[in-house]
């Protein structure tokens, strides 16, 4: 089976069936960072564009690695050292790239929906890495890719998301892609933190942690941008952990085999305490290790290949 | 035949079949960014070094996926992670990367003469990318392999360079080569941005872009380098654009047929109105690609290659 | 004979067998940069990530073109571009990494024993590319190595070592060295540059450099950090040149064939008088291109090559 379409900008643009032909894939690539030699021939003489106008460590070297372990040519390009200083618009910066005869260009920008204008302009395939407070699809397929390894299926989980979901592009294509896939979810977060849409999108809302995470089978806690405590969503990082810092007490709550879930980078102590992080409920480190699975599996779908 | 030189430093020391061996081997070049495999092992093993001590998204990226798709081992340094904000030399930097064996030296620096201490100072193979206001060689090669591709022919044809000429090592770098190549070339830009030595260059010097534009074959507008507004050299950027930007009213005055061409990055509605940079006459993106082309081949002819 | 240890942290925890090891490996790697076509598959499939938290050229220049020509995949991340900003910690940075199956982790850090905490922290292999103040144990076996193939031996050489003594890692890491291999070891400095515990280190402490460089048969100038200027450390860098920049006048009280060395970058007339840099007792090139081979040698060995 193929993937039939040019570009990856959002969970919810995805059928069931593409999630599942990409979950499968990237299970099937993943065994390859394991080899003694990293590296398959797939993608040589193809060209990777890593575009990124945030600065990012994981999701770039996540990207990087993938390319270069199918052998694509890999080119990064970061905002400050590139024509953005000189202000040339986007779909200029674009079309100046597509004419450079790229194969595939990973978007990561602070504009929600930028990705989407680059898609539109371009002929080669754009690979949406985080658009403003929108969609960051790559996370989401890595993190329904760990739900599904660790409990042999998404559908009838109960999926529980808390922190701040209203600037949240890793929980808004979470909560695509886990009603899609059948399982329920519900969120948790400050007042100020919490979208009005949230009833739409057939979520569960609550405002304290433990409703959410009752009987969960998974908990996703969310990265706090600590720079948005000027913006009076909240009004110190020590009251946001007193009251949603995921501990030992919320995980009692939920099911006995429930999985903890975080996007990185930690702030350990105000979303997640030290404890849960490094215990044996957390699969962080197999979320980042299946990232590098479903960016060489994405990869390899929209130049061509077949599951 | 092989190109006898170990360094392209400028188009002034070029000769006229020192050119066109360039462009005959830029076209050769320029199929293989449009394969399914964009690759060829011509260069495997070798070193290039891209050398940036001035922010560039275009021609960086030209020459690394040059080099990559020739199969050589690319290295970017870029100045503000590198020695010289330890205030190491210019040729001590360039010893201290000879002695690591590299090939080829790409160099854009923001002092004119730059590439030429380097080149002096190593055995390395010297591309000058871009220094000061002095010459852009690998960009008046990639405009010239443009008009040739579109018009058959350099000799003969009309060229009109409008803006900051000054100031730019576009126009200057052009200038050479279509003067060599047998062109006839008008400027007009401000008289604050008209250097006195154009008549020298044999160049037609104009202050009414109306009147460089008439019958030309080829329309070619420089970059307004914004930052120099403070430097009293233009009042504002309306004002600018008022007398230069080039629009359909001067497009009408030109031959038919004409090209309209530009470095890149734009500023809509500063040089250029949109429509024009968008218009059937725009070769603008034509240029980008050209120029992974040319790079290409000056990679490969001075590492050796013949053409 | 294999290396047999996961990591290279110090020059401290190696054992004079080991040393050699790495020196007779660093000089078959030699070679490979000045062939023809500069690259052996041993590396293929292996992931290399340089970590650079502090700028630098040459060394992460080094070390990306080390893992190139081994056909190494090498991914480069500088702190300004990092998950740095955002706040992880360095044990999170390292075990995000680790989840991406590196084989060698490459770390520079202003922290002394940062690389320390990395390589407990994680299965991949990590090599110290330089910690705070601590040690920076590649520059000490690339100088090492320029002695030996100068010299012929180690063992029975008087090193002056001069300069910041006190804050520098690479004269720590090369006292351990040379001590081991059975060199003399002088230093010079300043007295607020001098650390106390330098005689404890079998090493002859001097405040003069005339005395230290005595009959000398190589001399190891240090860098200085002119930022220290600002700790009252140093008065200023004419006071500092005054005394201990090295002259004509030092060199003929060291013996005849008595080399010259710096780590680099160079600050002309402050450590070293331009005569004596570009001169004839100079080493300070083959010091960089050692550079490539020894970390060739590190990255082939810790992956399991043998020597």
């Amino acid at each position: 089976m193929k993937l039939e379409r040019k570009d990856i900008l959002g969970i919810r643009d995805l059928s069931v069936d593409e999630i599942n032909l990409i979950l499968d894939t990237s299970e099937s690539f993943l065994e390859i960072s394991t080899r003694e030699i990293k590296k398959v021939p797939t993608l040589r003489g193809k060209t990777v564009i890593n575009l990124f106008y945030e600065a990012s460590t994981r999701t770039r070297t996540s990207f990087e690695i993938a390319g270069k372990r199918l052998s694509a040519d890999t080119i990064n390009i970061s905002a400050s050292t590139s024509s953005v200083v000189k202000g040339e618009t986007l779909i200029d910066t674009a079309l100046t790239l597509e004419s450079m005869h790229p194969d595939v260009i990973v978007i990561r920008h602070s504009a929600s929906g930028a990705p989407h204008l680059l898609a539109k302009t371009i002929r080669a395939s754009v690979i949406n890495a985080g658009d403003g407070t929108h969609e960051h699809p790559t996370q989401a397929l890595l993190d329904m890719m760990t739900m599904k390894a660790r409990k042999g299926r998404i559908a009838g989980l109960k999926v529980a998301i808390v922190g701040d979901i209203l600037h949240s592009r890793v929980a808004r294509s979470n909560i695509y892609g886990l009603r899609k896939m059948g399982a329920r979810v519900a969120v948790a977060g400050p007042a100020t933190m919490m979208p009005l849409t949230m009833a739409e999108m057939g979520v569960e809302v609550h405002h304290r942690i433990e409703e959410a995470v009752l009987d969960a089978d998974v908990i996703m806690m969310l990265r706090i941008q600590t720079e948005r405590q000027h913006q009076n969503i909240f009004p110190t990082l020590r009251e946001y952990a007193r009251y949603f810092c995921l501990n030992r007490r919320h995980l009692d709550l939920a099911r006995e085999d429930c999985l903890v879930m975080h996007p990185g980078p930690i702030n350990r102590g105000v979303e997640i305490s030290p404890d849960i992080a490094d215990g044996p409920a957390s699969v962080i480190l197999e979320q980042v290790a299946n990232g590098v699975a479903v960016r060489m599996a994405l990869l390899y779908l929209l130049t061509g290949g077949k599951a």
